[in-house]
């Protein structure tokens, strides 16, 4: 007999790992479970901090990850960890190295670590994510550490989902911030220029420092670069203490909450295009009726914009005709 | 007094400059005149060769576009280009340079050249460019060129756009095969080593003849490696003769018939994803009722799922309910 989603719901609040590993699938894989598990776990989140690291791949964000969780359990904090990985095969290797370098968490019961796929073979948060950090956020996780794989659009959308973005930068990887991609820097709350060791740090620092200057933030937020050897842990205590001082400055500008309305206004405005659209493909989708309409298209004989108005006059009309459930 | 639709839709088809720039541009921004002239201007194209150009920032698609469109020229064909320029302030300029040096091409009436924005900062094409490629098509465009900007991910997308499509390649670059963004070196038809008088031209066509070597294609087309000086215009007619060899090559083995169809497919769907996306949320975006959600999702009075699940419901009643109009 399957557990009822109230009893499920419970033990991910009390933190039960094999619950919240299953639920965090059952999201992923779309089950209706996943959904249900949302709606009741959704009220008894929000209370984590999520924090997005993010640069380049080869910047180091699994070593510096792997050793800010160890500061925040030292502190006694309970740690999630969202680590996205690619789904190509190009880099795939490399990065599930990683993951098993994070051999210090390993046996930690404070500490839960999640590995993720990419949306797509170009990089992106999968649109799963935010449901994840939910789940992480209800089962009791104080903070919560997402590291992107630092491809396409990931930068810009971890920062959408966190309330505190930390940008790694290394010295000596073409990573001048003058070629960086156009919108990355600006989403930056915190610089990290890691392997700090190596020659070229300081000029990686000066650069973000002249180009903070050039651009102050609207905020008034003035991003700190913070210098670290994460191998070795040197640095990582200052890129805690520099989350931290944002936290403060933003809840007390009210940053943090308008960052959060922004985040869910997108958020909800992206769940509805998403299940809208579920609800009325599907249909057409599993009785294979379009293929019949991609002949007509192919051949020219309906246009695709009359083809649409039509199919949502009908997707409107069965959600109401008498008879049929509507969910 | 404005003009009726079936006027414009003639004068477009007509191939009247001034009509179907206007045409472009009410597409573009989304007037009700624009779908109503694209449900009449459908049914009449189709017939247009649509070749995508793309590759690196700095490759020479600009030029090869221009070189190539002599080329189409001089065989009397009529030829459309679509060049999307990037938003980014960071790379405006120098894109908008390129425009500029179309200049050969400036005067003759047998092409039109429209410049479009991309989707986002981090590229992208604009979504409306199917629509511009359905006009130019109408218009009595025989090939239709499209250059991308060569950023994030157009490559992708121009391939699913276009019946063939064209990768740039240029030594010394850091374009090695090996650092190319996983799934873009799949989606050329044709290769094109640009400034092929520099050094290291002889390397990338290796490079690129060893990975073909080692993934075949499933459908049997082996991709040329053409080598070209687009400045000098050397090898163009090289370019142009390999894309007249993919098309009846792709023609015969109903490749481009299965290219059509995966192409409309995606694109109806996408269709439906967007209108039935824009007339649900619509309302609540003038109204200003979203933002009450917002509010209780921030406070976690409600959650997303279930405040989704309504919506939709809402929707769809007010679609059939009596003394609607339904558009």
């Amino acid at each position: 007999m399957p557990e009822s989603i109230p009893s499920w719901a419970e033990k991910v609040r009390a933190g039960d790992r094999r619950s919240l590993a299953r639920a965090i699938s059952a999201v992923e894989c779309g089950e209706a479970g996943g959904v249900e598990l949302l709606k009741r776990l959704f009220a008894h989140a929000g209370s984590a901090r999520v924090i997005g690291i993010t640069g380049t791949p080869g910047a180091g964000k699994s070593t510096l990850v792997e050793k800010l969780a160890g500061d925040y359990r030292r502190s006694g904090a309970r740690v999630g960890i969202v680590a996205v990985d690619p789904t190509s095969p190009f880099s795939g290797g490399a990065i599930l190295g990683d993951r098993i370098r994070m051999q210090s968490l390993a046996g930690d019961e404070g500490v839960y670590i999640r590995s993720m796929a990419t949306r797509g073979q170009l990089g992106g948060l999968a649109p799963t994510t935010h449901d994840v950090v939910t789940l992480l956020d209800a089962a009791g996780s104080n903070v919560i550490l997402i590291e992107t794989v630092g491809v396409g659009q990931d930068e810009v959308e971890v920062a959408r989902l966190a309330d505190v973005t930390v940008l790694l930068l290394v010295p000596g990887m073409g990573d001048d911030v003058q070629t960086f991609k156009a919108g990355v820097m600006e989403i930056a709350d915190i610089f990290v220029v890691n392997k700090a060791d190596r020659p070229g740090a300081d000029r990686v620092e000066q650069e973000v420092a002249a180009m903070l200057s050039i651009a102050p933030r609207p905020d008034a937020w003035r991003p700190p670069i913070v210098k670290t050897v994460a191998t070795t842990g040197e640095g990582v205590a200052a890129v805690r203490e520099a989350i931290e001082k944002f936290a403060a400055f933003g809840s007390e500008r009210g940053l943090v909450e308008q960052r959060r309305r922004e985040h869910w206004r997108a958020r909800l405005l992206e769940l509805l295009r998403q299940k809208l659209f579920e609800r009325a493909a599907s249909p057409r989708l599993r009785d294979g009726s379009l293929e019949g309409l991609v002949d007509a298209l192919v051949a020219r004989r309906r246009d695709p914009y009359s083809l649409v108005d039509q199919w949502i006059e009908e997707f409107g009309a069965a959600r109401v005709a008498p008879g049929r459930k509507s969910r």
